[in-house]
C-alpha cells in the first residue's frame, strides 16, 4: 500500500485500510474483544499516514464493528451483529457453536441429534459392504462424477416417486457428502452479502452459521406446533424480498413440529409469487411415531421454486455421509458447479454401499424397528419431563424435544451445571436467530440408551431444582 | 427496496442496485454476454426510480463489469477480468473448465491426471476393507471428528517424520476429502476480495477457479525446469503483499518440474519476511522416476508460514478421497472451523480403510511397481513426441508432460479436432493464469494403457500435421 497525494486516492486508501481491518476481523484473525493494533503500529505496517488509520478506526467504530475501551485502544465488537428493522445483519462467523458443545465427551448425551449406533444395522451393513466390493472391484480406483453415481441417482428418483410422489429424473438429483454440505453449497450459490434469508425461529444452528458466513441477513419466521403464520411469511417476503426461505418443515429441528399440508401448498404459491427459493431440509421424514407426515413441499411445486434436501443416511449409516439434493434447472447446473469447486464429487465407495442397502427390503424392516425404539426413547424423556413439570409439545417425529424450563431458570446456567455432571443438551439460544429463547433447551433422545436417558433426565431435573431454589 | 427522499438514502439506494446487479453477475445468474434487464424492467422489479438503475448501469459500465452494445442495452462483460499492473483481477468463476473437458468420454484419455485403475491394488484393498469392518464394526454408525480420525492422524505424523523429516504432532494435521477441498478451505480461510495470491504459471487450473471464486487477484510466477526466478518472487511479494503463494513445487502439475532444494530454503525465508503464507500442494511426491525429490518446503519452515497439502490417495485409492493438511497454529484452528462449516468431517469409513492400507508394508511394494509402470508410460509418450518433433522437458516425476506444439499450431484448434477423434488432452490456456500458452498442451500419461498411449499419440501427431499444412 503506497502513500499518494490527491483526495480521491486518499479516499481509496482510507477504504483499503478500513477493508483491511474488517477483513481481518471477519476472517477471525482478530476475534471478539481482541485488542486491535495501535494506530501507530498499523500505520507503520501498512505504510500509510496515521490519520488514515485513525479515520478507518473511527468509521469502524461508527459502524459498530469496533469499540473503544477506557481510551486505551480499539477492540473488536461482539460478533459484529447489528439489529436493523428487526432483522439481523451478522458478519461471517467461522465456527459452529453446536459442534463446540458436541465435542465435549459426556455420559448423558442429549445434545447430539444422532442415533445410538447400537440401533443401526452395523453387522448387516458390514456384510453388505463385502458384496459391494465383489460387485465393483475397482470402486476405490476411480473418482465418482461430480453430480453423483448414476445408479444411485436412478434408484433415488424411483424411490422418491414411489414414496413421496416426487416427479424427478436422476438429472435433477445431486449427491452431497451430508446435508450440511448441501446447505453450504446452496448458500454459496444463492447468497451474497446482505441478501435476506427467511429462517425458522428456532432453527438448526449450523444453518445459521452457514448463512451468516455468506454475509446474509437472517429474517426469523416463528414456527409453532401449528406451522407458520402465513400472513407473517407473506409480509416478510414482501418487505425483505428474501433470496430464500430455509426450512425444516417435517419433524422440525429443534422442536419436532410439522407444518400441515394445507400450509405447504400455500407456501409454494408464496415462494413462486415472491420469487423466494424454498430450501426444504428433510432429514427426519422417516422418523414418525404415529402417522406418516404430509408430502414434502417439493411435491406441490410445479415452477421449480423448491430445493429439496433429503439426508436419510442419518438413520442408516451416518458415517457414510450421503445426502441427495433435488431441484430443477437452472439451479441444478449451478449446484453442480459449486460441488465441482468444493470437492469434485462425493466418494464413489460411500455411494455404492449406500445404494445397495437403500434399495434392499432390509431398509424398511430396519426403519420399522427404529421407529419403535425411538418412540420408547421419547416416552422415557417425556415421563421425566412430566414429573419435573417442564413444558413441551409432543412431536410427531424426529429426534428432539423442545422444552421450556420452569420458572426463571436460565438454560445457560443449567447447561454449565449439567456439563459438570456429564450431562449435555443444547441451550435454546443457540437455535434462536434472535439469540433469545433463553429458558428453552433442545433434548435429543436418540443417542443415549434407555437406562442413560432415564438416569440422565432425573439428574437434570434435580440440577434444575437447585437453580430454582436460588 | 423502498423509495425515499434525501441524498444519503438515494446514494445508498444506488449502491444497493449496483450491488444487486453485480451479485447476480458474480453468481453466474447473468452470464458473460447475456443481455441484462432493461432499466425500466429492473426499476419496476426493484421498486426504485429508473434514474437509480440507470446510474447503477452507468457505474457498472465504467467499472468494466457491463458493456453497452449498439445502444440496444446493457450486457455482461467477458468474465469481469481487468488487467491492472500486470496482475489479474477476476471475479468469481463458478465452473471448472478442466472438469468440463474431463466429462467428455473418449478412447484416448490424456486429459486426466489420474492413474489407470488397473495399476491400483484393487483386489488387495477390497480384502483389506473386510478386515476394517471386522475391526470397527460400528464404523458406519458414527460421524468422524471434524479434524479427522485420531489413529490416522497419529499414523500420518509418524510417516511424515520418517519419510520427509517433518516434525508434526497429530494436532497439526487435518483430514480433508481430497486436496481440492483442502485448497478450497484454505482459500475461504485466507482470502478476501481483491487479496493477492501468487500462483505458478502454468498451474493447476482448479486452484485458479477456487481463488477467483473468492474474488482474489492472481499474480503469476513463472516456473521453469530450474524452479522460479527468486528475484521475481521477492519483487512480487514486496509489490503486491500477497496473502499466499499457492505452489506445487514437486513434479509440478502441469509441467512435471521440481523446484530445487536451495530455492526451497530461500522461499521459506521470503515467506517469513513478507508474511506470505506458502500453500505447498504435494500430490505427486511419491511418483518419481530416478531419484527422490527434495524435502518439502514445510520441512524447512520453523515459523509456521507453510501449509502442506499431502494427497497420496491419488495413487492408492482415489475413490476414497483422503488428503492430509499439515499446518501450525493459529492456521489449524481456523482450518478446522472452515471444515466444520463445509461438511463437519470426512467420512470415518474412508479414513479407516485408508489408514490400514497406508500403514501396511504393501504400500511400498505397490509404489515400487507403480513407479516403474508410469515410467514406461512416460517413455512411450516421449518416444512419440520425439518422432513428431514436439518440444518438452523430461520431468523427474508426476503424471504429466508439458508440451509445446510445433509451428503456429493452436492447442485449441488441435483440441477441437482431437475430441472428434476421441482423443483428449488439456489445452495449455486452461493452466495459464494469463490465459496465454496457446501453443502448449498438458498430456497425462497415467490413465491410458500402453497400447492406447502409443496409438493415441500417433493419431494426435497425425492430426497436428493436418493443421500444420494449412
Amino acid at each position: 500500500m503506497k502513500k499518494t497525494a490527491g483526495t480521491s486516492r486518499n479516499h481509496s486508501l482510507f477504504r483499503q485500510v478500513y477493508d483491511y481491518i474488517l477483513n481481518h476481523i471477519e476472517r477471525g484473525e482478530w476475534s471478539v474483544n481482541d485488542k486491535l493494533p495501535s494506530v501507530r503500529l498499523l500505520a507503520e505496517e501498512l505504510k500509510v499516514h496515521r490519520l488514515t488509520v485513525f479515520k478507518a478506526y473511527r468509521q469502524l467504530t461508527e459502524d459498530g464493528k469496533v469499540y473503544v475501551k477506557d481510551k486505551s485502544g480499539y477492540y473488536v465488537s461482539a460478533n459484529n451483529a447489528v439489529i436493523e428493522d428487526g432483522a439481523i445483519v451478522s458478519s461471517y462467523i467461522q465456527s459452529s457453536q453446536l459442534s463446540d458443545i458436541q465435542r465435549i465427551p459426556v455420559k448423558y448425551q442429549f445434545s447430539q441429534a444422532l442415533i445410538d449406533p447400537n440401533l443401526l444395522p452395523n453387522l448387516y451393513l458390514s456384510d453388505y459392504v463385502k458384496k459391494v466390493f465383489d460387485m465393483y472391484p475397482k470402486v476405490m480406483g476411480t473418482y465418482a462424477s461430480v453430480q453423483g453415481d448414476d445408479e444411485l441417482r436412478e434408484s433415488l428418483s424411483q424411490h422418491f416417486k414411489e414414496h413421496h410422489r416426487l416427479q424427478l429424473s436422476s438429472d435433477e438429483l445431486l449427491i452431497t457428502s451430508g446435508a450440511q454440505q448441501a446447505i453450504n453449497l446452496i448458500a454459496q450459490m444463492m447468497l451474497g452479502t446482505l441478501d435476506s434469508v427467511l429462517i425458522e425461529r428456532p432453527t438448526y444452528s449450523v444453518a445459521m452459521d452457514i448463512f451468516r458466513r455468506q454475509g446474509a441477513r437472517l429474517i426469523p419466521v416463528n414456527i409453532s406446533p401449528d406451522g407458520y403464520d402465513l400472513d407473517e411469511v407473506e409480509h416478510l417476503m414482501r418487505t425483505y424480498k428474501p433470496r430464500m426461505f430455509y426450512m425444516n418443515p417435517t419433524h422440525h429441528n429443534p422442536t419436532g413440529y410439522t407444518v400441515p399440508a394445507w400450509q405447504r401448498k400455500l407456501l409454494v404459491e408464496l415462494a413462486e409469487h415472491y420469487q423466494c427459493l424454498i430450501v426444504e431440509d428433510d432429514p427426519f421424514r422417516d422418523i414418525f411415531f404415529d402417522e406418516k407426515p404430509p408430502l414434502p413441499l417439493f411435491a406441490y411445486d410445479t415452477e421449480g421454486w423448491v430445493i429439496y434436501i433429503s439426508s436419510f443416511s442419518k438413520y442408516i449409516a451416518p458415517g457414510l455421509r450421503i445426502c441427495a439434493v433435488a431441484c430443477r434447472f437452472p439451479f441444478m447446473n449451478q449446484l453442480i458447479k459449486a460441488k465441482s469447486i468444493a470437492d469434485n464429487g462425493t466418494p464413489q465407495l460411500n455411494q455404492k454401499i449406500f445404494l445397495h442397502y437403500y434399495s434392499s427390503p432390509r431398509l424398511q424392516q430396519h426403519l420399522d424397528k427404529l421407529r419403535i425404539a425411538l418412540q420408547i426413547h421419547k416416552e422415557i424423556v417425556e415421563e421425566e419431563l412430566d414429573r419435573a413439570g417442564w413444558e413441551w409439545t409432543a412431536p410427531q417425529g424426529g429426534l428432539n424435544l423442545w422444552v421450556k424450563l420452569p420458572g426463571e431458570i436460565s438454560a445457560e446456567a443449567l447447561y454449565r451445571k449439567s456439563i459438570e455432571q456429564s450431562i449435555s443438551f443444547v441451550p435454546g439460544v443457540i437455535c434462536d436467530p434472535l439469540g433469545e429463547s433463553k429458558s428453552w433447551i433442545r433434548l435429543s433422545f436418540s443417542f443415549a440408551n434407555e437406562a442413560l436417558l432415564r438416569e440422565g433426565m432425573q439428574r437434570l431435573a434435580a440440577l434444575s431444582r437447585t437453580l430454582e431454589v436460588k
